[in-house]
């Protein structure tokens, strides 16, 4: 990576840092994580970014965007890794597989924007669009659940939108507690978390 | 519940509504929750009570107190029901499952504080100090996880600290989504919650 104050730079100096929408987007995302998306002004990503608030308009409209920009990278993802894990030839019980690891992929690969999407409120009409969307993810899951209970790969005693939620709870707990530079590899996490849902903690022996 | 605007209320009225410190308490964990720590004021605080700032002030010093009471109404409850289920006689399993039951009860009983203990992000002293007391939390029950692993109990090709936090993801996640006048009992979650952990999802057939 070269300076941007490189001398031999041959590009022409610009009035302000040259950042791209992704490093303004990505910026904003981590202050929403920080301090909450109420409490972060279009300023606060701004001075963040070194950037005038005027710099920082000529990339996004609103911070409303900035919020809609994230909340859709995490779901269009999400949506993405359900649609693949179905779209397999394979059993339901290899689709639900592919859910788990395509969710846990997500939110590794997407850490910031999937924190910011678990954390939405519904305080404003992004924010409902988010929850509808992710609804419909838990429905659609929550299907291929009772449709692996009526197989009788799963078990019944267990209500299928609870299952679902269970999971999922193990699953977005890791926007949590997962750091990509610890000792946790991302493979392993998925490997585990399917080993939990399916086999449970018990020793088999 | 008698309207407080009651003509046939004998009591002499007073200049405002007589709220004791754990309405005022409440009021501001939900607040807390819908729009973040952060973004609320003690102002708001006391205007959804229909309260003056000062009248709210004759309860709590500061908006840090309100936080600092919450979080210590969910730790001090975690934290019990921790000690009770290992000082039961039993089996490290039998704690095992004292600790999640526990945990499961704490969470329904205790929703709105628990809902803003999970979500702090230790941005002041008060969430520091309790997110220290949630390290800990973890911290034992991973040692009993593990003490579980030595024991032949739970197997041991998941890391003790890796299952202790999907386990906690499970039963953490109950407070996104249980609500209390659902269709849910909350014993059945807590049962739900073990099966997952320890037997899993795939049909036993």
């Amino acid at each position: 990576m070269t300076s941007r104050t490189d001398l031999a730079d041959p590009r022409p100096r610009r009035g302000r840092p040259g950042y791209d929408r992704d490093q303004v987007l990505a910026a904003a995302v981590q202050l929403f994580n920080e301090q909450g998306y109420d409490a972060t002004s279009v300023a606060d990503v701004a001075s963040r970014l070194g950037l005038t608030k005027s710099a920082l308009y000529h990339h996004f409209a609103s911070k409303e965007e900035l919020l809609r920009l994230a909340l859709d990278d995490a779901l269009d993802a999400l949506e993405h890794a359900l649609d693949r894990a179905v779209a397999d030839s394979g059993t339901t019980s290899d689709h639900l597989r592919g859910v788990v690891e395509g969710a846990v992929e997500v939110l590794i690969a997407r850490q910031p924007s999937v924190t910011l999407l678990l954390r939405v409120r519904g305080n404003t009409t992004v924010e409902q669009d988010a929850l509808r969307r992710r609804r419909a993810f838990d429905q659609r899951v929550t299907a291929l659940v009772r449709e692996a209970q009526h197989e009788g790969l799963l078990r019944t005693d267990i209500d299928a939108a609870v299952a679902t939620r269970l999971v999922f709870g193990m699953v977005n707990s890791l926007v949590e507690w997962y750091r990509p530079d610890g000792s946790v590899d991302p493979g392993e996490l998925a490997r585990d978390v399917l080993t939990v849902a399916l086999d449970g903690l018990q020793s088999p022996g």
